[in-house]
């Protein structure tokens, strides 16, 4: 892993040992695809960080000098770049400090390994999302609630986990949202209450007739296909959750090919 | 500040910039009060610590080795003593690494001020605690409920924030328990949704006839008398919570008198 640290515009060796970040979990953080260097999504996961430091009033790096180093950490290749962005160094206590400059993190990973053919393989967890909405929605870094999911099962032969609320309904994907196709549109949960807006989400839901709505399992056991995604790995049909199953389908297709025409990183794996 | 950071039983010199505290509040932390040197209430923070580490899967290090390490900070000092631990360094993603050995800080800090003369003027925060069975109880570093709800004031004539769960029961203060005296005995808001079970909290409990009970701000407003505790500060009385007013109360008198006959650390101020 390669990793450059900031406080402000200033480098830093290290992570700072006061860090807000490291303390409460008090910082954002958004997880990138690098295609041929560049960041196709650039714009959209920005504009999440922006409502997010709005929604927890926290201050961002510079978004020229973030882009800068970035580019220079991508260097061309195709990857993951991940960003941090933390409420900076503080003394003890909840309170955040004013005038703080945010400590933030560039790091580069490769990319995961193309997903297993005829699609994912799912799992139900049993560990529910709480309700927050002052927290909803936004990519911030509480996030024990996917460490404490993903971490129900060690099987190799299950992908992902679908979490539902404290309420019942479904939220999503551990790493992923979640689209059903009911036979005439997508559908995906509503983030009103709980749960991630991923841009690849957002991208979905702009460019096609897609709808946000309150899912029950129910509805998703019912569907006629489904699909996670996320900004890394783009579209990913679903094989089989749990007893159910589900075979190829056109919409799917239909979709993951409109993605792929919009962005060469997200051709689908088996027609790249 | 003077710190220490280890991974394991091993000293490093910066936090590892992988660390799985920093990217997802993977972590617990304890706040103790140290008193010549001495954490009086080691014992009960260390169960807690472990309570943590059982619910959130998570490794800790070795017992012995840090009351070493705190004892060679706290250098026969008064003063607060903090200790975080991570899950460690692990790639990208929510997946838990397995056989990861622990990253851990302590820190060693100034005792905070002396509270304010008459008692601590309290208001209610609008942020409210979402309901989380899997993590109520534990001192998990995912706080960014405690940061928002402090950000709401910076008037410093105000001391304190009492907090309501998103369900409108009262959960305790942003950085301490509470306690209500209902005439005939102490009764304190239950854990097991969400809050912390503080250290403070566990002493009142263990050596007073006070009850755990789902209160309602009702309950608070119509007290005859209140108090804060925490584990740094021990137990301090309310004076004002918003519009209500309490007058100095015999049974806050003897509740400190009693902790503060129990270790020398807590002998209420205005009697030290």
């Amino acid at each position: 892993m390669s990793v450059r640290i900031f406080s402000g515009d200033r480098k830093l060796n290290a992570i700072p040992t006061d860090d807000r970040g490291l303390a409460y979990g008090d910082g954002l953080f958004e997880t990138m695809r690098a295609y041929q260097g560049e960041v196709p999504w650039w714009d959209a996961h920005w504009s999440r960080l922006q409502l997010g430091a709005h929604r927890a009033r926290l201050p961002l790096p510079d978004r020229k000098q973030v882009m800068a180093e970035a580019a220079q950490l991508c260097a061309g290749r195709d990857g993951v770049l991940k960003l941090i962005v933390t409420r900076g160094g503080g003394s003890r206590g909840y309170a955040p400090p004013t005038d703080v400059a945010p400590t933030w993190l560039l790091s580069w990973h490769p990319l995961p390994r193309p997903h297993r053919p005829g699609g994912l393989v799912l799992r139900w967890c049993e560990t529910r999302v709480a309700l927050q909405p002052a927290l909803a929605g936004i990519k911030h870094c509480n996030r024990l609630e996917q460490v404490l999911a993903r971490a129900e099962w060690n099987d190799p032969g299950i992908d992902e986990g679908l979490l539902r609320s404290t309420d019942g309904d479904v939220v999503g994907a551990t790493a992923a949202n979640v689209f059903l196709f009911d036979g005439d549109r997508w559908r995906t949960p509503l983030v009103d209450r709980c749960g991630i807006a991923g841009v690849g989400r957002g991208w979905i839901l702009a460019t096609t007739d897609a709808r946000e709505e309150r899912l029950m399992p129910e509805d998703v056991e019912a569907a006629e296909a489904l699909v996670l995604c996320n900004a890394v790995r783009g579209i990913l049909p679903v094989a089989r959750l749990g007893d159910r199953s589900w075979p190829p389908h056109p919409a799917v297709q239909a979709l993951r090919e409109r993605l792929g025409h919009a962005h060469p990183a997200f051709v689908p794996e088996e027609d790249a």
